[in-house]
């Protein structure tokens, strides 16, 4: 974690984000998760802390809570204290007030006196909205809400708030997201000299996820580690890997610190692509680029997705797989037929970050969400700003399911030419994802180079 | 999955259990898990298929529930059919009704159907009992029992059938335990082959996590990788392996299946043990020997247990660090300074099998539990059957928390040489576990051979 003061100035911005929204009073909750049971209560899947309560307290410890009165600004951190057998089975472990203090934290009370504290708080309390079930069955029994009412009654003044504060990383968190993608980098340079024909797919999800844990961090989500590209969230791992075909990594690390990494790579299994393979691959790339270039503040991140998009549809007509009209073709939401997923998404301390606050309210702002297949999946589309984080990702996918229910229903057929397009339907899917950051000058991409051009690409799979 | 004809006989198993426990009529509800969200609701851990699910239904998938009529025997599967939207971002979905098929379930009906045939049933609903909070609060909505009363409501008749099912491991089973057993092994043999001084736990850890995923099942708990064996739950993996220290390895696969192993090793960062560390090791593989050599049906595992401590004590003796009378130093709990655990527990679907039906259902039956420190964290005490399948775990630990405090105490002073165990305290802890089968003659080690000797292990360092 940082130093003590970066948490207690976060909470004093919080604070003055909160009276310029006119709540000069009251108490905000924040919940710390709990341990997550896999299979029984004492299994658990590995701990993580809720980002809310990282970004303001910088515990990664379970079962912790903390409170913020507005109005004295006083942050009381509640935790229980080990026992002796608490002690032989996890070691020795800090006091909640040891904790405290690393969060400049001026008071810490034993869990058991969150209750009372909550009760005195009464109509003024804030909290952001639960998403594990197990915080919010403890909201409803604190707040005395209905199980199923709690999540209506979290605080919108106060995700707003936290949205404003975290959506602008900071040096620090800068530092931490380039060490991030530094691993995630390594991970997809493993998969690159690892996958070869004949191996399952789970050796190489199992040789990614060894440099994830040996950077003594983790996964920021499922690795997606598949010969089936053209499914976009594929996360079985029980296919080989068989020669002439494409393979597509999908992985991040989560640092120590808690922040994420989110790349993607596709690459042929055998040396070198084929010809439809590289001519799709290079097409993503320009798609890549074209977004990329138009990076600034000020940029609406849904232009930069509509011009990826206009970039693919242009190739597609090169290739004699679309026709017609470009800007309809994109106006229209046709190209989302090989396009059929959003250009990218924040990332922080979540790799889509925030996501638990509501994604209309981080990555909209203003702005209208389409209800257009393709479009309608774009996570963030509002004005970028210097210290914004996100992942821009685009690809083409050929997926036999969408082509069998579009082809039969003859839709958008004046810009597809789905009998140009059969012959494609083995191809996948291919995605290109980096991470990148708006600066006041315009935009760099996060970690180290990685170099994805087809010529660096096949000599890494020569 | 296995045959489907497994699943409906298992089911029809459980109602004559039932109707011998005089429940011929009501309705079972078997809640089969969700996706448990990490930190946000779609960025989720690995799924984890509920055990008692996967045992009656056999499908690994979220969002699934059953019911068995006790009555007539027809079973249900609830669940959802996938959306083109679904199969876009997560690919092509067997239906409802095929699935249905896949365990001999005669009937499918939309998840939203639950709730309704849940009312039919009314108070002759059965259910066990859950361990994560969106179960619990979804039984409390489905019953309308308070969340807080959901888990007195689950049906100890049930549960007793269930384990009385469960316990006895079938052939195929066992053949299961066997695979992911001889997984672990090849994990062990992993970690044995690349710690070396100077490198982090994490990279043991990835190493050992690497190994687990590309035999293309999943870990069954979190890895205990560490240079701190005195914490038996060392969880961190953030220290650096240092020459002269010990290792202490304690993970296992989840195969595909679902069925866990669990192993535990313990071997010098060098390519030595010193004398000491022989010394303890050499003990705990007494105290191991001693535990195997009395496995059959009909003994109590407590006895097991008490036997293991009973050879821990007389070498402990020897190597002055105890002394008195070994049978007392056993019964008065003297013992559990060194060895404060259990000897081992049920494993099976679960790595500690059933633990969410109840430790005491599980593991006692019958016999009564201890309160003594060391004893009362002993899992499994009850006589074993043939085809029980558990672990044997003994180990030596030296805690420095537990010495200050007892030491200061002056416990058990006229068995533990509080002044001639101070120069061992840096030893840390020491623990071999293995996974092992009753069978009708007597008892066998699940998986491959695997030596621990001294001369096995330095020969793996060397």
């Amino acid at each position: 974690m940082f130093d003590s003061t970066v948490y207690s100035s976060r909470r004093d911005a919080l604070r003055r984000g909160l009276a310029s929204r006119a709540l000069a009073d009251g108490t905000i909750l924040f919940l710390g998760n709990r341990e997550s049971p896999m299979n029984y209560p004492d299994n658990c899947y590995g701990f993580r802390q809720d980002s809310s309560f990282l970004y303001f307290f910088g515990i990664a410890l379970p079962c912790l809570a903390a409170t913020l009165d507005l109005g004295s600004g006083k942050a009381t951190l509640y935790g229980d204290d080990a026992t002796m057998d608490d002690i032989v089975w996890t070691g020795p472990q800090s006091t909640t007030a040891e904790l405290a203090a690393l969060c400049a934290t001026a008071a810490s009370r034993p869990r058991a006196a969150l209750a009372a504290d909550v009760r005195r708080a009464g109509a003024a309390l804030l909290y952001l909205p639960p998403y594990r079930a197990d915080s919010r069955a403890e909201l409803a029994e604190l707040t005395g809400r209905p199980y199923a009412a709690v999540n209506a009654g979290a605080s919108l003044p106060l995700v707003e708030a936290a949205i404003a504060l975290r959506e602008v990383k900071s040096p620090l968190e800068i530092a931490e997201m380039d060490k991030a993608v530094a691993v995630t980098v390594d991970m997809h340079k493993a998969a690159l000299s690892t996958a070869r024909a004949g191996m399952l797919e789970s050796d190489v999800y199992g040789r990614v996820a060894q440099v994830a844990y040996a950077s003594g961090g983790g996964l920021s989500f499922p690795v997606i580690a598949t010969t089936r590209g053209a499914t976009l969230h594929a996360h079985g791992h029980d296919r080989r890997l068989e020669q002439g075909g494409l393979f597509l990594l999908d992985a991040g690390a989560e640092g120590a610190s808690g922040y994420a990494g989110d790349l993607s790579t596709s690459f042929p299994v055998g040396p070198s692509f084929d010809e439809r393979q590289r001519a799709i691959y290079e097409l993503v790339l320009r798609m890549h680029r074209k977004a990329c270039s138009m990076l600034a503040p000020g940029l609406k991140y849904r232009d930069a997705h509509l011009a990826a998009a206009r970039e693919g549809v242009l190739g597609l007509k090169d290739l004699g797989l679309m026709r017609g009209d470009p800007d309809e073709a994109v106006g229209s939401g046709a190209y989302a037929f090989f396009f059929p997923c959003g250009l990218g998404h924040m990332i922080g301390l979540d790799v889509h970050d925030m996501e638990d606050y509501g994604e209309i309210l981080v990555g909209y702002e203003g702005t209208e969400r389409s209800e257009l297949f393709g479009l309608k999946s774009l996570r963030l589309a509002k004005a970028l700003k210097p210290g914004m984080t996100f992942t821009v990702e685009p690809g083409l996918y050929f997926i036999p399911e969408l082509y069998a229910k579009w082809e039969a229903e003859g839709r958008f057929a004046g810009f597809i030419d789905y009998a140009a397009v059969k012959p494609w339907l083995g191809l996948g899917g291919i995605r290109n994802e980096e991470d990148w950051l708006v600066t006041e000058a315009g935009a760099r991409r996060l970690g180290p180079e990685f170099d994805k051009s087809v010529a660096a690409i096949e000599r890494m799979r020569g």
